[in-house]
């Protein structure tokens, strides 16, 4: 059984009619249904929240968080940000979605800008998979279309993933890397693209399938707490 | 449930009395009865038997293959290698050990010489986990002992591991990546380093548990197989 | 100065008219003319020259090597073969041009299928710089087009490469890795998409750039030859 | 010409007699001899100047920062923190030597804990070549000794580095990734593990020649600057 616990800002819920029409229940209940699963046992939780429904206790409980905000970002307090980026040290998996590349938590594990180009201008997204060993790729097809779509493209502000999952090719003729793994301590955190708030896309099922995936490959895998600090000789020395 | 097959060239067995002594059954047999487990259902083959016990029919059924192999490399039928290089690049997972870093389907695959120091003189080996968030370290210690072993060392000729999650230590001074993993078409790879015919490094909880990992690690993936060749266009050219 | 030898099978510029008209005195003497440089000591080789213009001394002679082949792979013999794979282990750099994909010395060092999904359609390529850090990528745009291009689309069968540099978008929808790079034993490869044989791509100048830069980036090392095989004791055993 | 900056705290030189013996000029003017070079314009900094010596201008003329700092990270202003981070995103190289993986920036850039297992023993450290086709490990020996060390050992908590170039044995029984590459934005990073501040590491040939080869390395590649945020399409939409 893995605990899943997705994060929403839930802000554009609030204000955009478009947003309130794909989404009436917030974008966290439609990830909710979209990745339901007798291996799953999901909660949701928002900024509004009491500690942005991340408290202590909650984030302990959770193998694997999803993340999705975007106008919100300075609104998370700095002490949920360094108390979720902990957790991750410690090994519990993180998922961003779409625009939570510029959350604050995002931003702080890969330690870069992370910003990108962007525009809305309802086009066609087409993702390839470039690494079709990848458990993230489970059943996916070799590439697939989600339309209508933002675009991102690059320079992705971002180290170079760990594993390089997804590629995607924009009508406007850009590309982006749009599935990317990085393991950052114990744990291991997942990218993910597509997501715009006014669009069905945590609908489509190769979108819900990738998120699904990266769940079950983001649980926390086991190994022993690293030790730090000072450390006594296992061997003799100077003999 | 996963389909395990492993491979043995169990010659050592049959010549050497010090390995006949450690494993009376066969390295293959220490290592089914080592990992052993509801999850696999494991079969092993070896050199003398006809195709070495890897008939087309059989690799179609392994999901993921273990490979022991050292003084008969050799022996291995080029047609045998080529049929688990095509196995791996259509999902089959396959898991290298100790010796079989120069066995030819390791070569083949990696594209390098995979050559390196040793040295028997029944030395002491620590591992240490250099990457506590993945899944072949699932349980392990943050580092363990397995002592006497053969020493391998560094510069060992191979590609960059696409993860490194093993490092030895070495009493008399060397280091070696013992643990690499490598994505290949659609398989994944491991290597790990322990193994030597002579010593009772089969039975080691730690060296069977980094093992039984890779095995579940290894499995295939499922995303669908790539098509190559010509490709019509998926959007209007010169529009 | 690096001593730079230029390989082609040379064999379009033979029969296909419309190669003649674009290279008239083969891509070989197109790409020495173009990356032409008071650093570079250029000389060109070709498939129907004695040993393929690539003996022992000429390549031991030789830092980097590109090489562009297409129709013509089967008939590189395997002894030359082999003697590019051993220098490139001990430190050559290789440059793999285009449909070099398919040729035996880089099926060899992938050790992966190497195949991908192809068309011809004059089609608009756009090429995109994924790292920017990278030497590589020096003097280069964020983005340039060639056009027209054939088409060359993902899965693209090769290891992750170490650096991906450069990510291609084509009109028809389709994606590719077109600027990676490998270490492999002392020595660098780099391959690079761009270059159907009938359209003037190697008179583009970021095309040159990026070839002239990668041969600047291949250059040996000058690490020291690392030593294999058995290896004493550094340091006292069962002390 | 490469513009390169050494920044050292300067702290242990005033309080600590052994290093005041051992480094009476300070680690930076050590270091300084020790890597002059017709190449290079050498100047340092130290945290007692104004701004620490990390004015806008003094960065914005330097190609390469050298970071030395152990007692003092807490000091480092986070604005010089924050401008420093900016130009490696902007292409200027970051070699970041021993205890300065504590340090402010490093840990910024990183997006971890950064933290190691460590003892002060006077012990033997041996750092192997790992990947002898990168420059870094130009003119190096397979191996070599630096003694007497501090020792760290792993888990050191960093990410997977880009590049994995020396692997360092102790002689009490840790092993540790001790020269590791990052890419990031625009900006190469170089973290080299050696150099305790009562030892005289920084006057070792292979230790200076390590650094000098990650000068060369890190100095910025000048691929165009990439641009963000809003971008107008390249092709038509919805045609």
């Amino acid at each position: 059984m893995i605990k899943v616990t997705i994060w929403n800002e839930n802000e554009h819920e609030k204000m955009n009619p478009q947003t309130k029409e794909v989404y009436p229940d917030g974008i966290h209940n439609a990830l909710k249904k979209g990745i339901a699963n007798d291996d799953y046992e999901i909660r949701t939780a928002t900024l509004d929240q009491p500690e942005h429904g991340l408290s202590e206790e909650i984030l302990n409980d959770t193998d694997v968080l999803l993340w999705w905000g975007h106008v919100a970002h300075d609104k998370v307090s700095d002490e949920v940000v360094n108390r979720v980026h902990q957790r991750v040290m410690d090994g519990m998996g993180l998922i961003v979605l779409h625009s939570g590349h510029f959350s604050k938590i995002f931003k702080k594990l890969m330690g870069t800008g992370c910003d990108l180009k962007w525009r809305e201008a309802n086009e066609k997204e087409r993702i390839w998979v470039v690494n079709p060993a990848h458990p993230i790729a489970a059943g996916l097809p070799e590439h697939f279309v989600v339309a209508p779509e933002e675009m991102y493209g690059e320079h992705f502000d971002i180290p170079a993933p760990d594993e390089l999952i997804l590629v995607s090719w924009f009508e406007g003729g850009e590309v982006f890397r749009s599935g990317c793994t990085f393991y950052r301590g114990q744990g291991k955190i997942f990218y993910f693209r597509p997501g715009h708030e006014t669009y069905p896309t945590y609908y489509d099922p190769n979108v819900l399938r990738t998120i699904s995936n990266a769940v079950s490959w983001a649980a926390p895998s086991g190994a022993a707490r690293p030790i730090r600090g000072h450390h006594e000789a296992l061997e003799p020395i100077g003999g």
